[in-house]
């Protein structure tokens, strides 16, 4: 049986862990908070007390963290997952970091004959508890082939999108559409609610045509109640958006509504947002034009 | 049996008169262009040759013509629907035009006992051939109801969105959701070019997760492919974008992204794409990097 | 003597009619409240209770008004400008309108042996005090050398830009600059504080290189000092803004940043800044972060 | 008599060490390419053939070089300008570089007793070589007075805005309004070339009003006579807006103009004008609108 050390049990960790217990998988992880891997022993997991513990003898090795620096250091730190797996090792970071870090891992991997997948995924906290997950995997075709079986537990959209960091920059190219999209519902909803236009039924029959989208489907429903408990922080894809910005600027490509979404998404942020789920979006959109809510 | 006048049988309007005749309505219809009236007597339905001759003795009236002043031409004409029509007639306008137009079309009907629908769709040529369209109806509740046998012939998602005018504005904000759209997926697919991505791929991942929308379904393929006929052209998008930012003024709403991608919808325009399908906003955002296509 | 009747007698008209008397031109003027026409009375000039009594046997008539129906009214309407001059009567429109407007009204004149000259102004409440204006013309050559010894009375840089029209699309172009450097200086000055940055400092500096603008010079202080007493309201820079991406749309060019800044311009007005002067742009920019004022 | 070691001496830094020369100081200057050191030997200095050779003994260092690596790499490498001067050395950067970087230097002076000033420039070639630069000064207020004689040899407007980082942020922000102004100005141009508009005159006019800058002062003339010869090159201006768009990230506030235009300066480059003066912009504007140049 594969054995998995999974490091980081946070809104999406856990119930990708979980996922992968149900699915026959014998997984060990590893959260800063221990209190936080107590849904992973409850789901039939075991919890372990260092990345080391957690790591040491896996087949495979999963992590799901916040940033750059945090996967940095959990895989290349002196106590690190690299200092504790065995050579042939596969390693999948399924984070959200930029696509020069993912790089960098690989290369460092490959020096130690570990092999290291970036996998970011797309469908957010129910996406990650229902398995049905979009993943990007970028990184060595055998590493892929290896991988699927693990990365088929979690989502149904597992595609091989190219080499090391592809996974990354199309991760990154799909934070830019959630934003946009985020941004562009949040417009339209301000400008039907000032015009008088009913918004429930608005969104239904915008969700039915070409206008239609995965925002309409799963979040404009919150968005009209005004439930902005997140889901996906504004402040993560405010870092996000960071990533995309400057891989942009380094592919010399001009985005320039990804530019200015980035910039509306950081003014959510500082205008104390920055907890809430990104469809908090619509109160930046709300607050430049004055209003304060739906007006029925 | 109920019988239709129809005006206006383009590329949208055709399939929509095959499809009445198809769900057993008697159908007759006219357009500018006689040639254009032919698929409907194929079909089964009838051409006259003139407005007067489409409407008279009609129970429905459906009009699907470019822009405002045709259908004010068409409707309040000195030759035109209200002038041969009886009272109590029904006159469906699905063409897309600024929401005052709509609402004065609508009181000059009042005026006359002829009850006014704004009930402009969405869904491209594809939904209107597949009777798939979402059709956003506004106007009076009762008209509402007479009408939605016929519209149910149409679309799939028919809604009554409001008083006289919400269809068009709701239409408004669909038409500025599509742009965006557009334009963020054609930023993405420049974007994963210039990384060395497999595109194909990505758009395959990239539509399953919170990222899927209609315009990766239909039209990516497509764009991919270099395959730019139409379809919704260019030119009656930048219209319709006009009709957008006009009204967002008039409701006192800043829609920034609307703003920009409105001007970058101009900008394929003035590049010589106006006669091409909506999604060649992908050359605008090849032009503005300086690129000229897909890399591979 | 040269007879000058002069309509619209508000915060521009004011000093531009009484810098006419003390150039020595017989000045008689009309304003809808008559209790604004006192001080051109003060300064020597004449106060009629009409248009038609300001502008009877007038040899140049002058126009001041807020839009473009108030300059159709006045000019075309029964009562107005164009029933009561005679022929060879020399009109110049010195208001902000749109250039299709000009035009018509200079077509208008030459069906009567009117000549009609588009003059709109830049520089401000201060500007027009000083006789410091810039006046863009537009009309017939000969029509601008007439009206030459007028113009000089109220301004320094007087210069004749095309035909009909040309001076109006002048001015769209200058409110399009003004704009967008009122949002620029306001972007850079709430980057600088959130910075730590001694504002004032920086103003100085910046005003000396290649960033110098009339902005910097003439409103960062007031800016400053928050004080935001008009001047030129927030609602007339929208109103002309308006203009501007109108007829950019007209000529088929686009304007990226001008599209955003009328969009930004708008939200100003939308948050109720509509009745300051149009440097309280940087009170937009400042919700836009979640910022109330310098920190300092 | 004080003595500078003067490091990079290109298209900036060879005009201001000759204006020190002539000033009264004695210059030593150092570039990577000698040849670019005989301007300075011929107005009277020295070259020098190492970092270490320019900058052992002096009084005072000066910088001006790219980017930041540079600066990095000339002042705290192993043979760089830390290692060879003594405490009480005073090194200013005149380099525009990272705030953050800035800070950095000045630390690691700081910790050997040398006093570091970031003194950014603005004013262009021309500026350069008149020494009429606006500089902009961060660090310590007696370090300021202490180098105060040696900047005012190079400008005129020689301002202390904070402590160290300060101007390199208040040069961030010169960078944002002068790339703001330059594209707004070429929309300008393009909007009044479509309406048939006489260019010359409209930036006569434009120059003497509230949209006065000078972009219009400096670079219009250029712009129309197609000389986009450097000047300041798109290249350093778009390394420059990366500075921007990430020191407005790390101080939370939104610049949604600046974010736009430092995408469209990065277009500027994608379209193959990087090597160009700044003002090409105008070229990324005309593309836009599928226009090649003027029409006159």
């Amino acid at each position: 049986m594969t054995t998995i050390g999974f490091i980081g049990l946070g809104v999406m960790g856990a119930p990708m862990a979980a996922n992968l217990v149900a699915a026959g998988f014998d997984v060990t992880g590893y959260n800063r908070t221990p209190a936080k891997a107590e849904p992973l022993v409850e789901a039939g997991g075991s919890a372990a007390p260092s990345v080391a513990d957690a790591v040491r003898g896996a087949d495979v090795v999963i992590t799901v963290l916040p940033d750059s620096p945090d996967v940095e250091a959990v895989v290349l730190g002196d106590d690190g997952v690299f200092a504790h797996v065995a050579p042939g090792t596969l390693v999948i970071d399924m984070s959200t970091i930029h696509p020069d870090v993912a790089r960098r891992l690989a290369g460092a991997g490959a020096a130690r004959d570990i092999q290291v997948l970036d996998a970011p995924v797309s469908g957010g906290e129910q996406g990650a508890i229902d398995a049905k997950l979009s993943i990007m995997v970028g990184g060595d075709a055998a590493a892929f082939e290896a991988a699927k079986p693990v990365l088929d537990a979690m989502g149904t959209t597992v595609v091989h999108v190219g080499p090391a960091g592809a996974g990354q920059t199309v991760k990154a190219a799909n934070q830019l559409i959630v934003a946009g999209v985020l941004e562009l519902v949040s417009e339209s909803l301000v400008f039907l609610d000032a015009h008088g236009v009913d918004l429930e039924r608005a969104v239904q029959v915008l969700a039915g045509g070409m206008a239609g989208n995965a925002v309409l489907d799963r979040k404009a429903a919150g968005m009209l109640a005004r439930n902005f408990s997140p889901g996906f922080r504004v402040d993560l894809h405010h870092k996000d958006l960071g990533i995309v910005t400057s891989a942009a600027r380094e592919a010399g490509v001009a985005i320039p509504l990804g530019a200015l979404v980035a910039s509306l998404m950081g003014a959510a942020r500082a205008q104390g947002h920055g907890a809430l789920d990104h469809s908090a979006l619509l109160l930046q959109v709300e607050q430049l034009s004055g209003r304060s809510g739906p007006s029925s």
